[in-house]
């Protein structure tokens, strides 16, 4: 049995790649958005114009969802993950492993999911699956790659047996903590990109930014014990290519509406979607300070999601910095001097 | 006195961001071109709508080009890249440096062009210029960031001078080996992805395509010599990324209308332009084969340009290949094992 807890566009995606091959429960937070998806077969809310498959089974009642659950996949926003895992704590059986689709950091304690899930699930593994997949796409069938991270290789393994399909071609990886920080580092890259965009700039300001985006997540990854190759890997480069170039990623989306000048509150407040950057990029840039890493592009997103600076200016700021010797700069504090 | 040899859309580019910084003579093949840009201050063949320095000298006469030439930057395509070379060798300084904006191999010597430079111009120091440079933004004042690697961190400082502006940000690095390898390749990839883009596949599956083509790229490089981090800095990740994403892209385009159907011959010959990666493919594959590298994408692209596999049934094959475990397979025989 498995479980996918939070029936946004991708726990609702991965449940229904799922739920061919094992038995599979959705939990969504939402009664009445359970027993629509239960009954019509379509999360017309988060993810319209797919049918999920008629074996997958929809609950509100998350006891039920993850009680006999072999592998928990955690769908839910960073911000309200730990309230769910505490909820679903006295369920979970001891034997479980959460599998993490969540790319965020929590505020105020700077954690990544997977720090959440060791206070709140001690003993219980923790994996994530990340890479380029925008949840559409990968509904829609159309061919994408994802990396499946468990210090445990056997672990990933098993979770690649479930969701290793003809389109969707899934790598196992060991690098859990690298994976995490990548993921929720380019949310916040692609809100930088989306700006880029929004402001008109071309194809090579875009590339110049978010080559220097990757260099500030594999400093921030590397530091906090991430191996630096998984920045070169679909949770790094891919998942920062798919995000930061996509009209349907959320992050872009809200970089690209702030560029036209609408208040962040706005753009926020206009989608019941959340897009994780806006949350993880004062935490992001905290952690980076206290690691003695430099997260310039980080720190600017920071500062216009606290009001402090207008995009024009963010981004003047990072175009203006003095140019030195390449890898000394982009490299300084990150990928080992080799 | 500074020499740009090549009056192509590249060339003209750099040779106008050169001559407000000190005198520069940029040379023309077509004595009707150079007698129209001297006129009319517009490449209107290559770089239309862009208006060149009044200080910029333009000549069809190679002799009087280079022979005063602190610097030479040749921007001529990789296959006539050694018949210009050898036919200005007699007129060039001894204390004179190459710098190469041409991003290709020579085919049949599958030779890089630092390589052709040390057999026509033993002595003299060839550099590289690269990045993510789609020529008409940087012509249009775009910001952009460049890296201009030679073996002598002296020159690459003297030409970073010359070329750093307020919106073009030049780097300095070393590795001018990792730099062609990365930019011969990148235009190969490029073709890659206008096919996936042309073909009607999405965000997804161009990102995952992108990062193991990165992957070869960064394999390829490091056995010839390149250092492993310079694929995650700009004349890596950030041209793939420019290259790979704008309809701007001349590889790109082409790709793209392969995949429409259209014959390659009928491609090449619509356009004035040369999209190196039609050319490089073939000698990059021989160059993996002679190293024991795997670089399939490489391989497919080149048997698209030989004929001898549709667009179609190559990227098909391309997104088939088992999955193992990433980091093993994307870095197999390229990054260091840590």
């Amino acid at each position: 049995m498995l479980a996918v807890v939070g029936a946004g566009s991708w726990g609702t995606t991965i449940a229904s790649l799922l739920a061919p091959r094992a038995a599979t429960l959705l939990w969504a937070r939402s009664p009445e958005l359970a027993r629509s998806l239960e009954d019509r077969r379509e999360n017309e809310q988060y993810l319209p114009g797919v049918r999920v498959p008629d074996t997958l089974e929809v609950t509100a009642d998350l006891k039920r969802a993850v009680s006999d659950a072999e592998f928990v996949f955690m769908a839910v926003p960073a911000q309200g993950f730990r309230d769910v895992l505490v909820a679903l704590a006295p369920h979970a059986g001891a034997d479980s492993a959460v599998v993490i689709l969540t790319k965020g950091i929590e505020a105020g304690s700077n954690l990544r999911m997977s720090e959440i899930v060791a206070e709140v699930l001690p003993g219980i593994p923790a994996g994530v699956l990340t890479g380029p997949n925008l949840a559409q796409e990968i509904a829609a069938g159309q061919p994408a790659a994802s990396v499946v991270a468990f210090a445990s290789t056997e672990l990933a393994q098993r979770v690649q047996a479930y969701l290793h399909t003809g389109t969707l071609r899934v790598y196992t990886a060991t690098d859990v903590t690298g994976c995490e920080v990548a993921g929720a580092t380019k949310n916040v890259m692609a809100i930088a990109a989306g700006i880029c965009d929004g402001l008109g700039f071309g194809g090579n300001t875009r590339a110049a930014l978010i080559t220097r985006g990757l260099a500030e997540l594999a400093r921030l990854g590397t530091a906090l014990g991430g191996h630096p190759l998984t920045f070169g890997g679909l949770a790094g480069v891919g998942d920062l290519m798919a995000t930061c170039t996509s009209a349907r990623s959320r992050n872009w989306s809200v970089g690209f509406s702030l560029a036209g000048g609408r208040p962040l509150a706005d753009v926020v407040a206009s989608t019941s979607m959340v897009a994780e950057g806006v949350n993880a990029a004062a935490p992001l840039a905290l952690l980076a300070r206290q690691h003695g890493v430099e997260m310039p592009i980080v720190e600017q997103i920071a500062a216009i999601v606290q009001g402090r600076v207008s995009p024009r200016d963010a981004l003047a700021s990072l175009l203006l910095r003095p140019a030195r010797d390449e890898l000394d700069e982009i490299f300084q504090s990150g990928l080992p001097a080799d």
